[in-house]
């Protein structure tokens, strides 16, 4: 079987993955600045789809405007002869120290004003290049201590903050959505909508809540221990999921980015097997960092294992679904019947089934065994490609 | 200065935790049964306002009516005799082996018909004796392994049963609101709506949203890593933080349950901070586990502790608000330009404001110090009451 | 190609792992008691090649002389049916209320007493029954509050047990080892020697070093996040690794007892190529729980499923090893050099070589990249067989 | 009362606390170079005793022989102008890009010569300055991948350095010892000697022990779930507390730095407890990050309350142990007990005495409460001076 990605299994890198120089808290970088448009390049030649960007990331902060469009052009024109693709785009409000305290959600009334602003230049260039998704980390909104953030006040800014950026997409007509990214923390003590569930509630209360959907990344959720395809379950769920961030994560720690696929194994099939089950459409992109033990051949192998990691998990969770002896597993289980409704009869019918609760034989059935262990063999052979 | 609780400060307890046998996964009981009417007695004793129980707790499961009744008779005089509360009560749906696939979320349908029974069937009793807030916890809504549960469906089937349940009310006419506990995992490998946030997701697509909200319980997301007090407020902010839970909790470990103030005894000050400014005025139910080394004198002394420890936060929490050292602190980390609005002048506005973004000083704006230390200092300085 | 187990793997199960009856913190047992002597039979048809036991499984808590007997009887009729080996035993301190807290370390000096009584009491039948290794899980020595246990006082306590513990079997001659088993916390907030570290220290301060190693359960380091392959390895490396337990967790949260190979499947590959590699030639303890969703029937698909997943990952890493490319890759990343000594010239050697420190181009070293992502994804695809 | 620190307190800082800039992960630095005599002048004037330092925070990485003899020339006059001391110093093994893959434990032969070569350097200097304790963190040794790293063989590697350290600091004839820090992970996915039992373990093994004991960091084993003050007690109980960390850390995440006091405030108070308890005369250093939100003025407000923080906690731990009403409770929760001998009557003695076990009265011994709660409430309120 082949493992080789084509553009149709859209896969997509940000910019900052591959380019990542290496630096850690404890370590300088260990690889040097690597060109946008290598970037664009060599992905293509590995069969991405395309790319993502954060401002920042294309054009450095503090250039010119000459310099800007000069950037830009280069990045188009790299576009352009590779064929590769731009679904989605963000913004750096984390890197520069004036975002020490947060953007959105800084105490300081000029930094939340400055911080929208380059949210919207960005956007606009975003739109430009063809981005359907405007994806919103808030990496810096947060704190390390209990009164630093009145978080009550604070999500009323971080509502505030999207309901205006909600007024300018739509003033321009712009065919874009925002896919909120939700982390527990680091670079923060604690991080504002720390986990998906947090942003899906928090979309509720935008003045536009169909512009807002999620973009969950594998790791942030398995930073808070959380099971990752569970909360993917919950975002489609809502009709939410308007992006992913795919990469690797060993546990409850600080923030790996390892490449897709390593890190909780298992996790990563179900997830496939989510997405593919679920059809879902959108990129898939990765959001990994070549480790900094990795020179510039270490990246390219890196950024080619997570889609060799995903296609295999894809053929694998196919042949599950297909196997017969799955399919009466799930039987066996009972999968079928948590299809059924539970009372199509409505309340009323199920106040009046004796055979619910008054003659029900609840003995009988705790004595039913679930056969799960059974069906998460089978799941586990066909993982291992036994 | 007294910190003797008073039925005034709406204290309650669970009847399942002080009566709490020490059952624990390596071993067995370490204290007799506790007579609910006792726990009633001795707990009014000490000051609490009111109990809470599941319907086990009360009439132990497999009891015939005139058991059932007999049990409800004498705690209610228990009740009347004392000045006691009920403000909430709730369903015992993991205990009895028939649960060990979920109840609302259970594979066999039958199970979840039951399931849904059983919690109406103490939705009678528990109105009857004047609860308002009904608690909802699906501890064994979950899995162990991936395809066990398909997450999509059963959350239709969870919808599907809490829609059910609003209908009953509503036709019933009660004065009664369902509070929905999250829990990350234990006793299942994974449990659903695993977080406050996916809770308060969750109750926005059902049927009647209104009469839905969350019962946070301290250890739960602390179990996840998350910060409790940040939990709250965003439930505060969604307007539905319907009942609290309050206990203790040593990090991402097992469900610990300990007396409210061990734990993270910050984050429990900043948590009471945080209630008694915004004006909580549900029960504080103290929902722990008295460990098993005690007899039952050391459970009333920890029933005892978890009120008192509430009362010194409180006015420790107090005295670091009204203290003019802090206030001047708090304006100094700007946080009253938080409570402003970053763009009272809307996006035309701010588009037009060049101060915003092209003339914006951005290494000036960087350069400003937070004065967070000396704030969290003095926080700290009022916890230990220097 | 065939993954079914003979005697000759060594695989060994405890009568507390299939005889588990599902009793969790918040629910009652779902499976009937297991008769020992069905669990002999039904482990031996599966393939297994031998059981340990608590004395407490074995032979009820309370029973007679008499009763003791005949149950002893019975058990050893059975090993000697099915050829069934006991290579290790151990004692239950842990169940029984009057080791609430703790048993070589309670603060009671009668009940640590009692413990080492009813240890030597089982050590004694260990022997008769053929056991070299007897484990030592001291599940309650620990504390949930800081006063509770003053930690030096309690480590001088388990160092006189284990010290008795030695001086009994050199004086009875017995042909036995001790091996520890940590564990972090769960049933206590803080359990002492918490880790496979913090055992192998303690073992350096007994009188008889020699006569004591450890006893690793993956799920147990997994409880603090640590990779439990590294920690096999630098037991192994101090000549401890007397024992093993195997089983899955997924991460850090309550002791899962999964079964083995699931959980981080990735932990499982590395470590069975590490026992394999190193030769370790003792039993291959299966010590885990089938969930409690399972009824008997699950209970053997559970243990085969850990049985089989051991073979599995054992060809996996075979080939893993065998393989060219692997081998070529493993250059590549310099596992040759880090085998050869670092200054076999010694100090004085090193201090005089300039090409060592004052000559050295400190930037060539650091640019060379070190390979790891390729070698890693090669054992990708060699644990999912691609 | 007065919590103002003077020398005799020995608190010290590293020169990197205070002269951090705030370059983390996802973001630049906030603050200016700090040099590092006006560090030294600054905690003089705040009441530290000392402070340690890494060769290049005190001289550049790729300094000349006159700019280090410059800077080493300014650095001891401030020292002598303040009074300050250096009783620590230690090496960076982990910012440069050459020690990507470990110092001591690299793959590379090359690096781990010049590794050992550039500690030996700064070990010169740190004797000349007065150092009687040299740490040890190993930050790089690890890995992230599992093959990448032969634990086995690297500990060889460990090991051989550490004996070669041993050697040249005896054939000097210096005064110094080392103290080896413990971390399980951050900046390497898994770091080798993980906690402070895996540390303690491995100096077992090397040729001169006595000069080898562990440097724990508050942070460290708090990012693994352990209990702090349990590990500090071990570290005790094996004589190897040579020097220790201080800081602050809210549970098991990134490695935060915090100051001390904040993060688990209750492990901080049973930590001084147990260092003033056990006559810990080392100093004690602040290892933490002033968050990034900080300016200069944060700095020294941020060690300032390192300072403070210890000082309150250390009262109130005195006030707790003599406080007469807490002495009862320990003697009713038989500490005293503990303290006794089990078996002064040896083996022999305890195999003879039948109230220790045929006539034990289980039952009874088992109803007897611990007392634990009512202990550790008198503790909590001694904590929060009530």
């Amino acid at each position: 079987m082949d493992y080789t990605p084509v553009p149709e299994d859209k896969f997509t890198f940000g910019l900052w993955t591959v380019g990542w120089q290496g630096r850690d808290p404890f370590g300088d970088a260990t690889r040097p600045v690597l060109d946008p448009v290598e970037s664009v390049q060599r992905l293509a030649e590995l069969g991405a789809y395309g790319v993502s960007f954060h401002d920042d990331d294309l054009i450095p902060f503090g250039s010119s405007d000459s310099e800007r469009e000069a950037h830009v052009k280069r990045f188009r024109q790299a576009l352009d002869t590779t064929g590769m693709k731009v679904p989605a785009a963000t913004t750096n409000l984390f890197t520069h120290p004036v975002f020490k305290d947060g953007a959105f959600t800084a105490n300081d009334r000029d930094i939340r004003r400055y911080a929208i602003r380059k949210v919207i230049r960005n956007i606009d260039l975003a739109v430009e290049l063809g981005a359907e998704v405007y994806v919103a980390w808030g990496g810096r909104e947060g704190a390390e201590s209990g009164a630093a953030k009145d978080v009550r006040v604070a999500l009323d800014r971080m509502k505030e903050a999207f309901d205006l950026l909600g007024d300018y997409i739509t003033e321009q007509g712009y065919n874009l959505r925002f896919a909120i990214e939700p982390k527990p923390n680091e670079p923060r003590g604690d991080i504002l909508l720390p986990t998906v569930g947090h942003a899906l509630s928090f979309i509720e209360r935008l003045e536009r809540p169909e512009l807002f959907g999620v973009n969950p990344e594998v790791g942030h959720e398995q930073m808070a221990g959380l099971n990752f395809p569970h909360g993917i379950a919950q975002a489609l769920w809502a009709g939410k999921l308007f992006h992913i961030d795919l990469n690797g994560q060993n546990g409850i720690k600080y923030d790996q980015d390892l490449r897709f696929g390593v890190g909780d194994t298992r996790a990563a099939f179900w997830l496939v097997d989510l997405l593919e089950s679920a059809g879902y459409s959108g990129p898939k992109t990765f959001d990994f960092k070549p480790p900094r033990t990795e020179d510039i051949a270490g990246v390219w192998a890196s950024a080619a294992g997570c889609m060799r990691n995903y296609l295999i998990l894809k053929a694998r969770a196919a042949a599950f679904r297909a196997d017969p002896a799955v399919q009466q597993a799930l039987r066996d289980s009972r999968l079928d019947q948590l299809a059924q409704p539970t009372a199509a009869d409505g309340i009323a019918g199920l106040l009046a089934d004796r055979s619910a609760f008054e003659d029900f034989d609840v003995e009988a059935a705790a004595a039913r065994g679930m056969a799960f262990e059974r069906l998460d063999q089978l799941a586990m052979d066909h993982l291992l490609g036994v």
